[in-house]
């Protein structure tokens, strides 16, 4: 790396705070852009965001700003960790702001629709021209709260570009915290995104106690899916096995901490998604990402029977039973759809 | 199939009763070798196995018999689901007794040392020279109790003899239980037999709380050197992404009802191995699998950190807490290790 060490992250949620200190703990010089004035004083002045994370001492190496421009002039890495809503609007305003230098990384798990894009796509559509390939995407079972509790995580980098890879391990690893790479770009971003769908799936299985054999079986039709969704967007199916594919799939659908999950509880007790988003509280985007991906798989025509059924369940005032039915009534030939031969697959 | 509609099921324990009740509903002739005259006595009168499933009234087209050589003659196919000690031992007394018309279906997980062998290489050693390639394994996540009581299951059967696998679905599938194909002989066992070492290991991180990403993250390295292993052992990576793969792992991986979960909880309390044993009542498969493993990693030189850290904890007397932090020290440097290049894999 060289020896800029500055590196701006966008967004003072849950998630982003961490990222800034995990970055400062490793005397990176963050500035963390945040929504307002007011927001930024009461962070520099406390060194904590008492919102988010009351008892996470933060680093002094850290300066929340809410000007845009000021936070990412110079910066050698910019990651943005705001909500999938605003994303794209975000991603726009840094045009006339970053430099050819920096690299900007994803740290935002969603899609978003009309077209169907990625985060990473929305980056490489508005700043592709400035910043060429420095583009790169974090995910994996990334819970904010156990990481700012020093509890163990695992995330994956993806980036085709190698010297990322590298840059972003020295700037977010930690004794408790490792980061893992990869260059597949499309396979990491899709599990991320995908992935709280079939957290919903699971918690209406697990409303419903189907049983363990049909969570294992629930949880590996949902890799298949979401890896023939992906490999048909031009992902690598291996990059499923991972911990953005599998661990972030097992985290997040056995996890009654996730918001997704507890939508599925709620619907499976016959609660309408309008109630149900209401219950959980803040925005489940797995409801979201189901709209997104299921007429996306229509279009490409990719079979995806559980996101069918959920959004029959979800949009149409289906049964919530229909889901394990249509599980049970889809056939299905084999277990894995990627297949080997004479030492490469096909 | 051909119109020989005999099937025997070798061993009256919980799964093997299973089986063998599937098979009969479906309208065939089952013939279950149970361990001695009065078992099978019971049986028959009772119509139950109430050793196992008090509750599960049996097909009369299941007849049990101690005598092995009434039971596999004439017979289409051979499940075979004794318990991993005597399985050997049950596929050397049939060469005598079975007819080249036969198939054998391991339905048993685990390995057996010195030399290392899966179920299927035993049934290949002492019966291949009569049956040729009419062997398969059946693995998945699959809790006996679960199928009994008609709670959703999926599971693999594996051959490298197509009729075998369309054949098995026929035998075994029901409403609930659905059977799903593979070609991955090696890949379906090593997964179904390695995945007791890791249950084991997610009861002692279970038991000391390491959070939900955590639990992601050791699911995930668990599966890469699962895999890593098995490939070398010449199964397909892909195979790993299935039911008996992800599947099964997390389904047992999240399971208080495994016993070897179970087993990891105590040892995660310092409770010797022997007395952790005694505790979980029954044989925890994994501590015997991980011994042989552990030998046979070695021997091929294939990196299985956790393995290694298990079976330190195990049986050198090394703190529970080694596991944690040999696999936070451990340098890994991608996230998935079979990567893609020009569409196939390397």
């Amino acid at each position: 790396m060289s020896d800029n060490k500055k590196v701006a992250v966008l967004g003072g949620g849950s998630f982003g705070t961490v990222l800034a200190n995990l970055a400062a703990s490793n005397g990176f010089e963050v500035k963390l852009w945040v929504r307002d004035a007011d927001q930024a004083l009461r962070i520099n002045s406390e060194g904590a965001n008492t919102t988010y994370h009351p008892e996470l001492k933060l680093s002094d190496n850290i300066t929340a700003s809410e000007d845009l421009g000021s936070v990412v002039m110079d910066a050698r890495y910019v990651l943005v960790a705001t909500p999938s809503i605003i994303f794209e609007e975000v991603i726009t305003r840094l045009e006339p702001l970053i430099s050819s230098a920096s690299a900007v990384i994803s740290c935002t798990k969603g899609i978003k629709a009309e077209p169907f894009r990625t985060m990473t796509d929305i980056i490489h559509q508005h700043l592709g021209h400035i910043i060429n390939n420095k583009i790169g995407v974090l995910s994996g079972p990334n819970l904010a709260k156990e990481i700012a509790d020093e509890k163990i995580a695992g995330t994956v980098i993806a980036s085709k570009n190698e010297a990322i890879n590298v840059d972003i391990k020295s700037i977010l690893s930690s004794d408790t915290f490792k980061v893992f790479s990869s260059q597949d770009i499309q396979g990491v971003e899709l599990a991320g995104a995908l992935k709280n769908i079939y957290a919903i799936c699971c918690g209406i299985a697990h409303a419903k106690s189907v049983g363990e054999n049909a969570l294992g079986f629930i949880v590996t039709r949902s890799m298949a899916e979401m890896s023939r969704f992906a490999v048909a967007k031009g992902a690598n199916p291996i990059t499923f096995l991972g911990l953005a594919g599998m661990g972030d799939l097992m985290a997040t659908c056995t996890s009654r901490l996730s918001r997704n999950f507890q939508l599925g509880e709620l619907i499976a007790k016959d609660i309408s998604l309008l109630d149900a988003k209401d219950q959980v509280g803040q925005v489940a985007e797995g409801a979201r990402t189901l709209e997104v991906v299921y007429h996306e798989a229509i279009k490409m025509n990719v079979s995806m029977p559980l996101v069918s059924s959920l959004y029959k369940i979800l949009y149409s005032d289906f049964s919530s039973d229909e889901l394990i039915q249509d599980l049970l009534d889809h056939p299905n030939e084999v277990d894995v759809e990627f297949t080997y031969k004479e030492n490469h697959y096909e």
